[in-house]
């Protein structure tokens, strides 16, 4: 079975890159710094169907997406969640939080309304994530 | 520095066990099968706080709690945060998810009120929890 990417993730995020397991997607919400990691397996819904190889590389790529978020906002927090209760795909969502922020300190999923990008500003804030690389 | 749990989080919940490296703890909410690990690593407030060993230990008790949860509830979604908006200790949720709970398909983090367990319930958990390691 080939891994294809779950049509609600494509339809609420922009592509950013492929790290050697995940596709990470900037989601379109301008409330948040927010990067979403899909390891590309096939059938993976939950962490633990993963093998184990794939649990360390995806645990460094959560790690490297939360520095460089902190990097790139200086950010207070970084949250991170691979929750699935409305796409089952296995996902993983990394977010920059800081007080003051739209939902804090609350969680951001379900919070309010998405903000989507301006093109330009979502397009500014994808090249200063792929240069941060 | 020694490590030392989060006043807030020994309020929340009841313990129930040190595994290598983290130490597991019941979420006193009745609403949602809840597990919280943290690491015994003083000074961590994120993931990338701990190093590479740790950090494929910490994903390891991830999915051992998590499998756990998901054979003790037979739950549809097992859900996992590192959170920390406000407490910033390294801590990790894992709850079990099921269609009908409480905030499916929201989130459990600020979701309506706690509701605390009648202690033998609590215990019979525990029980059962433990009797699964």
């Amino acid at each position: 079975m080939e891994f294809r990417l779950h049509e609600r993730l494509a339809a609420d995020t922009a592509l950013v890159a492929d790290w050697p397991l995940s596709r990470i997607l900037l989601m379109n919400d301008a409330r948040f710094p927010w990067l979403i990691l899909v390891p590309r397996r096939a059938g993976a819904n939950e962490v633990f169907d993963l093998d184990a190889t794939d649990r360390v590389t995806l645990t460094d790529e959560i790690c490297r997406a939360g520095k460089l978020l902190k990097a790139l906002t200086g950010c207070a927090k970084i949250n991170v969640a691979a929750l699935g209760n409305a796409v089952p795909q296995l996902h993983v969502h990394v977010v920059a939080r800081s007080p003051g922020d739209a939902a804090w300190p609350g969680p951001v999923w379900g919070s309010g309304q998405t903000v989507p990008y301006a093109p330009a500003a979502r397009d500014e804030f994808l090249r200063r994530v792929v240069n941060g690389f």
